[in-house]
């Protein structure tokens, strides 16, 4: 298995450097010389939105995704729309700021049906799609770790994500590969070659042994279990060739200056990715 | 979906009451009226094989299950030997404490390759399948939810367990259903049914929300997110209708007087499995 050359497909995910705000993101990616950034909506939000988008065109920085839509069940039928209605503000957002990938988060239930709100969840990646499409958006379902099913996501593994892609059948809807969701899954290989051409994002960080946090617990590459090299190298022989998002949830990374946090994935990302 | 209306079926997995010995777990049974009682190596050491045996016969308690087997592999031939061999000490216990079911937690990888870690799983299951057979003990594959993939066990779901149940092929050889470990998987119900005449044991708990920890998170039947009585009548529709363990890893559930928690799991047993 051969190692990454160099940094031409690395991307910060804004959440690895919770700290920054947009511009100073921008600025980092800048010095480091990572010609890729992901942001998250809140952030977009404090920063401005016309502002985001001025900022890292005058950078020249690429945009791999927006972090994130989803989040489509609701008690209430007022909440569901208004969550719909949320996702379609996301999905302008990603076309303003420049890329073509909004990240979905595909909530969990608000009762204790999950196959109801599995199947809600299709529904409503179906009714966004033509404002997707009307918006140059694609939709990447990110399909979760199931220790999440309950707090964040009913979609749990690729093949479920996959079987959506399928059924739904659509050219701006995709699927989201996260090692750090994924990796447990014996079935993660076949399903990564059944995604072939539908990829929209690939995310890299590692599991710790032990695992310090369920939602805080992401490690840096290297640090813990996971085989990325394999991984990247099965999202390739897929056709994806495009952005490697860097995406830690992790206090002690936050807590360290985001310069040294970037020095340190791009030479992890060379190492191990 | 009906309730179950009386205590026939229930068991006690002893780490629910883990500060009990055997003689105080075997008495807090009797006097709650708890037919079925599974225990655990370490405590059943610490009273005593024979003792333990005496004690349960005497008790007129039947032994649901022996905790546990498994933890298959190891950095050294050796390790990996004398797990093995401490496998054959497990299922001599079982057998001594007259219990047809030994429970496997089929151990986490030595190394980063998961997949090498699965063969030698079903490989070991395979060596041990004539030795528990000899002693008419049955071996039984638990999945275990994926986020203990890297620390505890690499078999991560039902559809694993019965692809190897299916290829080994042998008498002895079956599935355990622990709800907390499979609620999440798009694929269960299904599963279940695939597993019709194999499952060997029924676990119930709940998944709290949110999650309070990795290990120590597991809820009280009726405190969370699982649909266990959904999860109870799909395992009797597959032939199921053993025992049903309540095994809860919860340290102020481990904290409360052991005759409260027997009280609490009875009522919440007939209210919500």
């Amino acid at each position: 298995m051969a190692a990454l050359t160099d940094l031409s497909r690395l991307s910060l995910n804004q959440i690895t450097t919770q700290k920054w705000s947009v511009p100073e993101a921008v600025e980092g990616c800048l010095e480091a010389e990572i010609p890729y950034i992901s942001f998250w909506r809140d952030k977009v939000a404090a920063t401005g939105l016309k502002e985001t988008a001025r900022l890292v065109r005058e950078a020249g920085l690429k945009v791999s995704s927006l972090c994130r839509g989803g989040w489509f069940d609701d008690a209430t039928k007022e909440g569901r729309l208004a969550r719909l209605e949320d996702n379609r503000r996301a999905i302008e957002e990603a076309a303003t700021i420049g890329t073509d990938v909004l990240v979905l988060v595909c909530g969990p239930a608000a009762s204790k049906d999950q196959d109801t709100a599995r199947a809600y969840v299709q529904d409503s990646i179906e009714k966004l799609l033509p404002f997707a499409a009307g918006h140059g958006v694609k939709l990447g379902i990110e399909p979760m770790h199931p220790m999440y099913a309950a707090e964040r996501s009913v979609i749990v593994s690729l093949g479920q994500a996959n079987n959506i892609v399928k059924q739904l059948n659509h050219p701006n809807l995709g699927v989201v590969v996260d090692v750090f969701h994924v990796w447990w899954d014996p079935e993660v290989y076949n399903q990564i070659e059944a995604a072939a051409g539908t990829i929209l994002g690939f995310h890299v960080s590692d599991w710790l042994v032990p695992l310090p946090d369920i939602l805080m617990g992401r490690g840096m590459m290297g640090d813990g279990v996971i085989e990325l090299r394999r991984l990247r190298e099965a999202v390739e022989a897929a056709g994806y060739f495009g952005p490697i998002e860097v995406e830690i949830f992790n206090q002690a990374i936050w807590n360290t200056p985001g310069k040294e946090v970037l020095a340190r994935m791009s030479e992890r990302y060379l190492e191990h990715v």
